[in-house]
């Protein structure tokens, strides 16, 4: 096995038991990024020459017994809008064309201290405002989609070009590439996480979280993002331990939500049948199918919309007078439309937001997790913009991905992709597990004896050389 | 003394020690309320048949020598947005002339927990929407306002009408009248006191808290209010112990905060003068004046307005549909301007906040509370709608009175206000104390040192008879 194509866990068991050399992890990746960009397009910047110097750091710190913990030595990427002191955030917008970040962020620095080697910046859709990432092609098939908005993370991750990497999560923009891409992504809870140095699209549904190839990885990935920072005034003071999965398999007594409404409703029958099968596994693990009914899911388009909307345009306001024609038609017609919203349709949002957050706490009275389709469909081809369902109905492709994994972002709640097979056409189909606030333990807990397992789904994408 | 003349720790003292009955507290009371209310008008409604009841429960118990605690017994009133199952919460509006609670909000629940005695309902602005009470005189002075829009719930206490009473404090609702009334008005840290069952103003700057006659009783009745509400989205898990201020008068090392700007422009100099001097009382008790930069003041009045208007429209959002003409003109005016604001600049009221609360608490770095008038004059009298300052400058009575109180709700900061003099007129002055969010303790600890140290400010207003 190359080392490109090991887990994380592997690869920190490697690098700590001086098996491997950080240097010698760092030159496979970057090998494996020269070999695949060409026809995939995950970074919109590759910072080899970092990377390589990160590597020796950490390889001299291996070399002298020092040990950072599980990322020591990982090459990895962060989404471009994600900002690290002296690297472009271009945030996938000719707007940014000249930008330089002059600081970390909190993330990249975090990462920084953990050891890790940043291999570039991953293409986004611009300011995150988009589900499709049109730079960059599916892991798994060069002519279909690779999601959005973290679509270069996704597919970096996927294909074995980063050993983890980071991305944002305003309506699903984690969840839906690692879904469509085969891989595993956590989009935290409201919080957990700090955005200081993160490009805004949405401040009250922002979430970043990491993308990687095993759920054991985004534990270790999670760890080291976790903890207070007063620069984001809505990161909770929680303390960056107790985020690990447990190693036992074992499922007794834990229940999980399967919902009867929403989330398998206009699904595709393979994603259906797929994730209802993980749910099977699960019982035989020893838990619990517990059916539930998701409350007030007629307002989930409508809050995600009304809070995003004036949100996004607010945190645009004065570029959008100054150098409107400079973002992309798709952002600009959302953005201008951001203008014209009442404070009482936001409002209204607001309220109905609140209450929504209330009844889905409610649920975990009941169930531990909620187990449920990422995504209605796997990934679709490139200029596809219309997605048409069984019964006629049709809705566009944005609409069909953002909204089994929206009411995460309006509720709070965490909620972590990961693979459960694949579709005839051999594109991944992903589930998702929510659970209570805080509650990522849990989740990563059901999601590690599922891949632990399950027969293998994930994988490096087989990328045709 | 008669009993309706006693501090709520006295007349607390005097029940648990069964020098005082509990029935003849209540009627002391009730009788007060007769004696006055022709003149004042603090109470929309008495219940004087549930105070004796309740009275005659706590004598009860208190022969059975079970003592609820230092509210045991106690009557109270509550500001007419305060649900009492069973009782009418008219919110001083011919909207809600039938209106019945029925069920109790969670801080009146707590009180009758805690033992009080409810005497009744106090006025309101009109859905706490203003600075005046228009229903209510001024407790020293017949021909002034009451001040709003806790107005009856001030009035009573100073007169003697009430043990003490909670108000609600939206941009200085409870120590605006406090301070025109001399009595003390606590508004809590942002999320401390749970304002379920509470009819909202501005559900980001609305707080519950208590009027009373002294900062020892405030400490004491807030004491009864704290604790998690999840009925209330935004209150936090606190424990509700740690509120009591201690019993020294001791200040040494304290660092009092003295805005050099903004708190002492167009002030009136008697007020100033009687601040500077409870200032130096406080220097002479141990603690360390320190000069502060008050922050982003420039900003203040247009983030107050731009989330209170909006937020008050969508609380009011079906009745300005259906019945509009039922509300009070001004309130009217400020309901529909509040449908034509836009998004956007009620979220740069927002985000602007957010700016501002940061800047406050990097204040709190330097010192431990600030010192400032609560309001720039005394009661102004009834009917006058404009203030003149001795620059030519003028500007509305609510302007002129909500423009040093608005900081704290903004911020979130908790605010005391206690009176610490009179003007030439007889008219009650207050000063502020302003603490770090959760910093009750100190700020009722600062307050506590001066009333118990300084000549007698406070008492009971002379009502002519």
């Amino acid at each position: 096995m190359r080392p490109y194509e090991l887990t994380l866990a592997s690869a920190s068991a490697a690098v700590r038991s001086r098996r491997l050399s950080p240097v010698e992890l760092a030159d496979s990746v970057l090998g494996r990024i020269e070999q695949v960009e060409p026809r995939l397009r995950a970074y919109s910047v590759v910072t080899a020459d970092r990377a390589r110097q990160a590597a020796r750091r950490a390889e001299h710190e291996a070399a002298a017994g020092r040990f950072r913990g599980p990322l020591h030595g990982a090459p990895m990427g962060l989404k471009d809008l994600i900002d690290v002191a002296g690297v472009p955030t271009a945030a996938g917008s000719r707007l940014r064309a000249d930008h330089l970040a002059d600081a970390d962020s909190t993330v990249a620095s975090r990462l920084a201290d953990a050891g890790t080697a940043l291999l570039g910046k991953t293409h986004t859709h611009e300011f995150a405002y988009g589900l499709i990432t049109p730079q960059t092609s599916n892991a798994w098939d060069q002519d279909r989609i690779a999601g959005g908005s973290s679509g270069g993370s996704a597919v970096a991750v996927a294909a074995g070009a980063a050993m983890f990497a980071l991305g944002t999560d305003t309506g699903g923009s984690i969840r839906v590439p690692a879904a469509l891409n085969g891989v595993v992504g956590l989009k935290p809870t409201y919080g957990l996480v700090s955005r200081h140095g993160v490009t805004s699209l949405s401040w009250s549904l922002d979430h970043v979280g990491p993308i990687t190839r095993t759920v054991e990885d985004a534990a270790l990935v999670l760890s080291a993002l976790v903890g207070p920072d007063p620069h984001d005034p809505a990161c909770l003071r929680v303390s960056p331990t107790g985020h690990q999965a447990p190693a036992g398999p074992d499922l007794d007594g834990l229940r999980v939500g399967v919902p009867r409404n929403y989330y398998f409703e206009r699904v595709d029958p393979e994603v259906e049948a797929a994730v209802r099968r993980a749910v099977e596994h699960l019982r035989d693990l020893g838990a619990e199918p517990v059916e539930v009914e998701i409350p007030m899911t007629r307002y989930v388009q409508a809050v995600q919309w009304g809070l995003m909307v004036p949100e996004a345009t607010s945190y645009h306001e004065r570029t959008l007078r100054s150098a409107a024609d400079l973002y992309a038609p798709d952002v600009r017609v959302l953005l201008e439309a951001g203008e014209l919203v009442l404070a009482g349709d936001y409002l209204r949002a607001q309220r109905a937001r609140t209450l929504m957050r209330e009844a889905w706490l409610r649920l975990f009275d009941r169930v531990d997790v909620i187990a449920a389709p990422t995504v209605p469909t796997t990934a679709v081809r490139a200029g596809q913009s219309v997605v048409t369902w069984a019964d006629g109905v049709t809705e566009s492709v944005s609409d069909c991905y953002v909204r089994l994994s929206a009411p995460a972002n309006i509720t709070g709640v965490p909620a972590l992709t990961l693979p459960v097979g694949r579709d005839r056409a051999g594109m991944p189909i992903g589930m998702q597990l929510m659970g209570r606030p805080l509650g990522e333990a849990t989740v990563l807990r059901v999601g590690r004896a599922y891949e632990r397992t399950a027969a293998a789904t994930g994988g490096l994408a087989p990328v045709v050389d």
